[in-house]
């Protein structure tokens, strides 16, 4: 099918508007047309082929909400006018461990993002939500339950579920002792989670100016991470520190926080850390780990959860065609919000 | 009381024999004549003061065994003639809720070292197993069972503790799939007590010469880390790795052959790591951990397990005047026993 959407064709052009097809749909598709796409870091990143493994022309946007206009005749949880959610991922094996767990995140075969990779069923390039109209297997399509705000939703399928997913793995609940690096929108979507399941939650930032939106949003605490009599005065004090940081940064001053046995999940940063020094690690059985998105069952859970507690992440709406200065004040600073496209607004272009 | 052993002064010294005052014992000593002092590489370390904490002179050791030749009037685990065991701590403040739980290694106060560091009784600097005598609180000895090889039995109080320690903190049982990094006095301990837990023991090594040892011990396979193909053929294959490294080493080689949720777990190098790419940790939900020995509790539990299981360290013995050469052999090659020294042949020196 012929839609439309918003793509970039090397590393430093700007995005622009672009036509292309969708595969038309299979049995177990369901067709969505998109209504609204969170701007995620990693989009930055795969624009400018950051990582080194950007397809162009790049459609990006894996935070993706819409309605239902048709489905395949095997699809049985969504009927035409029903409202779903894509993620980072539109497929997998569906038969590896990892996948049979709902752990598709970990398909042993590899699974299938969302833009810049080739599709599994026609080796076409996917392309993500910065478009009208999207075609995913029904497993890949979460629900979204009735009256939550559509136009907030969509940040919740990256970085909602990439904050949840390792809050949940390291099971967050009363009484743990949260620590929030960056405040950003992976950070503000940690202290919103961590805060609901009942965590006592430090926001943890360089910036004294993000303690009032820390407080707000549901942080009991604010830890200066530059004020070295803060930072020692804060030692031994978490189970668990969520680094959001999306650029190469250094452990070091962060490791010590960790209480006997704590664990730092990294989820912002791809690529070499910076130095490590592993004294903390030795003296506190401390633990440092990684953690991507999460799978298809946690993914429909966070989002159910941010429905039950009223959770919503902070939200920038803007036009399609303000996009690439998105990009530019995303580049600039860590801002404590998600930049979601209105895509129902989206016109056909000129040229198309 | 007096006492003999064997000292350096300075970090290029060589050990000499040394006479000094242990405290007199009060009424929850216990008083040990020691028969066997292990080797450990910390000891050189140590001696060398490559942690730059070293305080001179150092009498080093803290794998210790020995027979009970006198106890305070408080005492009740040990009475004269009983064998007890000493590792590397000989206190910690006994009321946090650390030591409580029997890890006396994080005590919130800090530990006292069985050597070089000021003893929290008197505030002389402790002094290790390289001697004739030692006098330790009863809560910081070991019970030795009833026909274990003594002369074997040293190296359990650090190589032993600081590999079962991990194994025990995560889980290894039968079904586990256990890799271990290099074949020394730590690893090899490693190897066995995994494969009495009834672990699938990998000893993964740059030295083919390795592996007829290795399966002697107790691995099941092994991994030769310099084999391209072997180590991309073995990815995703452990739940756990033990990595006894003693010295700065990149990790990357090794992250991809955990699988998903694995953890590889430093318990040989102390200082800045070599580098990390954070690919691996992200796209597996891997972790990096340290841990250092083990709570008093854990280092008996080693001590019954391997009395149990028949498990014992590989061991050299050798006569006190040796230690230096057992040094310079342990500086050019991990070698997979432990050096103890035969502390029972020690006689007065002239000079003393």
């Amino acid at each position: 099918m012929k839609t439309i959407g918003y793509a970039c064709t090397s590393a430093d052009a700007p995005l622009e508007s672009y036509s292309f097809e969708r595969r038309a749909p299979l049995a177990n598709d369901v067709v969505m047309e998109i209504t609204y796409a969170g701007i995620c870091h990693s989009d930055i990143h795969m624009a400018h082929n950051d990582w080194g493994f950007t397809l162009y022309p790049l459609v990006p946007g894996h935070e993706i909400v819409g309605r239902v206009i048709a489905i395949g005749s095997d699809v049985t949880k969504f009927k035409v006018g029903d409202h779903g959610a894509v993620g980072c991922m539109v497929d997998s094996c569906q038969h590896c461990d990892q996948c049979r767990r709902g752990e598709e995140q970990f398909c042993r075969e590899g699974n299938t993002g969302t833009y810049s990779v080739p599709d599994r069923i026609d080796g076409s390039i996917t392309k993500g939500g910065y478009s009208k109209h999207i075609v995913v297997r029904e497993e890949f399509v979460c629900t979204v339950p009735e009256g939550m705000d559509l136009s907030r939703t969509a940040p919740i399928l990256c970085a909602g579920i990439t904050t949840y997913s390792p809050l949940r793995t390291w099971n967050v609940g009363p009484h743990s002792r949260v620590g929030v690096i960056g405040m950003g929108g992976l950070g503000h979507m940690a202290v919103k989670l961590a805060a609901a399941m009942g965590a006592r939650v430090t926001m943890i930032s360089r910036s004294p100016d993000k303690e009032k939106v820390a407080r707000e949003i549901g942080a009991d605490d604010f830890l200066i991470s530059t004020n070295a009599g803060a930072m020692q005065a804060a030692a031994n004090v978490f189970d668990l520190i969520i680094d959001t940081v999306p650029v190469k940064h250094d452990l070091d001053a962060y490791m010590p926080l960790l209480d006997v046995d704590g664990t730092l999940v990294i989820v912002g940063q791809v690529g070499p850390w910076g130095e490590v020094n592993g004294l903390p690690f030795l003296m506190g059985r401390r633990r440092v780990a990684g953690s991507p998105i999460g799978g298809m069952r946690e993914t429909q859970e966070v989002i159910d959860f941010c429905a039950r507690k009223g959770i919503l992440p902070e939200c920038r709406i803007i036009r399609p065609e303000q996009v690439n200065e998105a990009f530019a004040t995303l580049q600039r600073a860590d801002i404590p919000f998600r930049f979601v496209i209105d895509m129902a607004s989206l016109s056909v272009p000129e040229a198309a």
